[in-house]
């Protein structure tokens, strides 16, 4: 009969053993196909063991398809040869492949992060203390798809007050990321439609489309948006567009070109308005642009904003508000997915905006924000850039353009300031297509940029200038 | 000239209100397409207020769009009436569609809902105390696309210690549930192969393939799980399946078949087998069976798993282990997405696993299901339900099979106990094609069920059944 030895120092338990061995004698052919086994009575007596420690051991060998049993016949071995022909040693795999750490910048102008130093972080600790004490049952009821209602009442509230949105809170879905939205959209809308996005633009809405597979098509601008007659010509059915403040041109779209996209979209079923309200809340100068959401009266404006530019990078929850009969839709049709965020943040969250935080974080922000780019400003004004540098486009978002005076292509300027620990971006790159005339513009955003950089920031780029 | 009253009551600036004032003249007529408006001063005189005032409102109209200026010409106002002509009134919108309160359950054996009291709530309180403190710079760093490294080490630390398998932190990628990471698959798989989900199993797996209109097909299974010719027949490139524990058999996959599909896979370049190990923690019987994933020697197995199961369904955080070539073309080709997790969760999580914490709670978990299984278990035994009802597929993940001899349909009884507060769903619902011979076998998933009220479901049941 079959024998083998345990050890009594073995931490494994001697069930573990035993299958471990029986396991190994299987996969090497010691135990052959259809082998009958011994019985688990015999088995244990032989081997000095419990008829449990048996029992366990072909219990787990049946399990995994070692072992196979018949009814009053008892244990046989599987037959796995045909199986283990396939099986290949493992293992000659490369381990030395970690990854080289994020090269570190003086100032990095293309960065969206935020400032770590501005993150309300005891208000965030105290809200995260009072929900795990008051939201306890909340927290561990699954939320609906679309986020759980408070977080939805509560940014209802907050489109309300900040950009005069009449919306119901069921008409908002929360999600991880606008990324993540899209995704969402391609399956409400439709993966055969064509989508537009603005040219120039975040080449990364461009990627997340064609990732998908979709029709997608860029579409030209002039200096109020995108242009009707592109839409047409390309035949697109949902357009993606920033109308309060264009990345990287700065362009507010004005009235009058609302209401044509507005008309254009009407002129079709099907066809919708992305708009992507990413950073509203930093206009520095006036009162905000209304949305173009809150003109909409054809239901035709898919309305995007995002907690990762107000609040941290690092936190992913974005949100958008669909019109009533997509809402309907998605309601039917999508809501066997769970929501991406986790309850907790949810409910963290619902309590910042609701108690009156994230009021008083965006209006800090925007001082913060105003006072850096006013700094910066200034100290370019007082610099020797300023013989060859202008500046457009400073009084929205994170960012301004810098126009430059300079023999260097954009590529040289670029390279040359990244050794030197300076990244930034140039307007061009952000054109998929004709770039003429759009040379030596470059894109400031200054949203991580520390104050105390600043003036090493300027004495580089003079002297990388030769100004 | 233009006059205007402004209310020195109103909290709204002057300018705010000259703002308001000029564009409701403009959008009702009252000034007209292309009239030239006062200069800057002389308006300012006029109204008495200051220049600056007067220049604020002018740039928020401009701004939007209502003016425009020419230079050394003036101010004049937009012609908007062709935009105009599509707004209608707003309004009207009904309000009064608040969402009905979920239903209350004395037992839903349909839900996979955690225990409330199960969630270690002050461990994780002090890890988030100690995150927030110690790792707040690396907080507001944008996350790499798959996740934080500390949290990937972790799980790759977890994988080896608790399942056996030797994958690279670089093979994992996170994600906010494993629903997002379908999508990601997806796009890296591409979205023309034909995916394969088991009959009987998860509709939703379906649904999310429907959604995302991949082609996508059922698979027969046999005792042993999908079955290859099923595989073969319908041309499936990517098949789905949980080998560990089956929902809703329960059948674990033995090595044979196993092998099988492995070899299925490598028959053909483009062939893969997503390996969802949902619940391979909560074996209550036995060793757990090892992954499928570490025994693929062909890089044809993408391992899934998620902590909604072990922690709580309600924190989003799930994750993949690729391939070595498919992690690479992942970073390759989708490293633009951010990553779809709050950092703050992340690190938190890793904390959790690293310090042991994760271990712990799966160990109590287990013992806590196991407990409450074999009271169920025997409470059902010790009940008149014991003549009519047998058990099966007991020993694994969080639910069992209750096999009833009734005269009643299986929609019938369903219905009847729904309306007695108690849910539970019969196998053959999970079948998309034949459903002979599947009757009267229900699913009972009793991982959120309180132990207070198994004895009330118990009474209930044997009313319904009528023994």
């Amino acid at each position: 009969m079959l024998t083998y030895t345990f050890s009594s120092t073995d931490s494994e338990p001697l069930y573990g053993q035993l299958y471990r061995f029986m396991k190994e004698d299987i996969v090497t052919g010691v135990l052959t196909a259809d082998e009958k086994l011994p019985s688990k009575r015999s088995f244990a007596k032989n081997l000095g063991i419990s008829t449990i420690t048996v029992e366990n051991a072909y219990a787990q060998l049946i399990a995994e398809g070692y072992v196979y049993s018949l009814p009053k016949r008892g244990f046989f071995v599987t037959d796995i040869r045909n199986a283990l022909l396939i099986q290949r040693e493992r293992g000659g795999r490369k381990k030395e492949r970690e990854q080289a750490p994020p090269k570190k910048y003086t100032a990095d102008f293309t960065s969206n992060q935020t400032c770590q130093e501005q993150f309300p972080f005891s208000i965030w600790a105290k809200l995260m203390r009072a929900v795990l004490k008051e939201d306890r049952e909340g927290l561990m009821v699954n939320a609906p798809c679309a986020g759980i209602r408070p977080l939805r009442e509560a940014i209802a509230g907050h489109l309300k007050d900040f950009r005069g949105m009449e919306v119901e809170p069921e008409q908002i879905i929360v999600g991880a990321g606008t990324e993540y939205l899209y995704g969402l959209l391609l399956q409400l809308l439709g993966f055969e439609k064509c989508y537009g996005v603005e040219d120039p633009g975040y080449h990364k809405i461009y990627s997340i489309y064609r990732s998908h597979r979709v029709p997608c098509s860029y579409v030209e601008m002039d200096g109020a948006g995108v242009r009707i007659p592109s839409l047409v010509e390309k035949n697109v059915d949902v357009v993606h567009i920033s109308p309060s403040h264009h990345f990287p041109t700065g362009i507010v779209m004005p009235v009058s070109r609302r209401y044509e996209l507005l008309g254009w979209a009407a002129g079709k079923e099907g066809r919708y308005i992305i708009e992507d309200d990413y950073d509203s809340e930093f206009r520095l100068t006036g009162k905000p642009i209304p949305s173009l959401q809150s003109i909409d009266v054809q239901e035709k404006v898919i309305y995007m904003n995002t907690f990762t530019k107000t609040l941290s990078s690092t936190v992913r929850i974005s949100y958008m508000v669909l019109p009533e009969h997509l809402a309907k839709e998605f309601s039917e049709r999508l809501n066997f997915y769970s929501c991406t965020v986790s309850n907790f943040e949810q409910y963290v969250l619902a309590r910042f905006i609701g108690e009156g935080y994230f009021e008083k974080h965006i209006n800090r922000m925007r001082n913060y924000y105003h006072d850096k780019r006013d700094e910066l400003l200034k100290q370019i004004e007082n610099s020797r850039l300023s013989d060859c540098c202008s500046i457009s486009e400073e009084d929205a978002g994170l960012h301004f353009l810098l126009n430059v005076d300079t023999a260097l292509s954009d590529r040289e300027l670029c390279e040359t300031l990244e050794k030197e620990g300076i990244r930034i971006s140039s307007v061009a790159q952000y054109y998929a297509g004709n770039r003429e005339g759009k040379e030596h513009i470059f894109v400031m955003n200054y949203s991580s940029l520390k104050e105390k950089s600043m003036e090493r920031v300027i004495r580089c780029m003079e002297r990388v200038l030769k100004v």
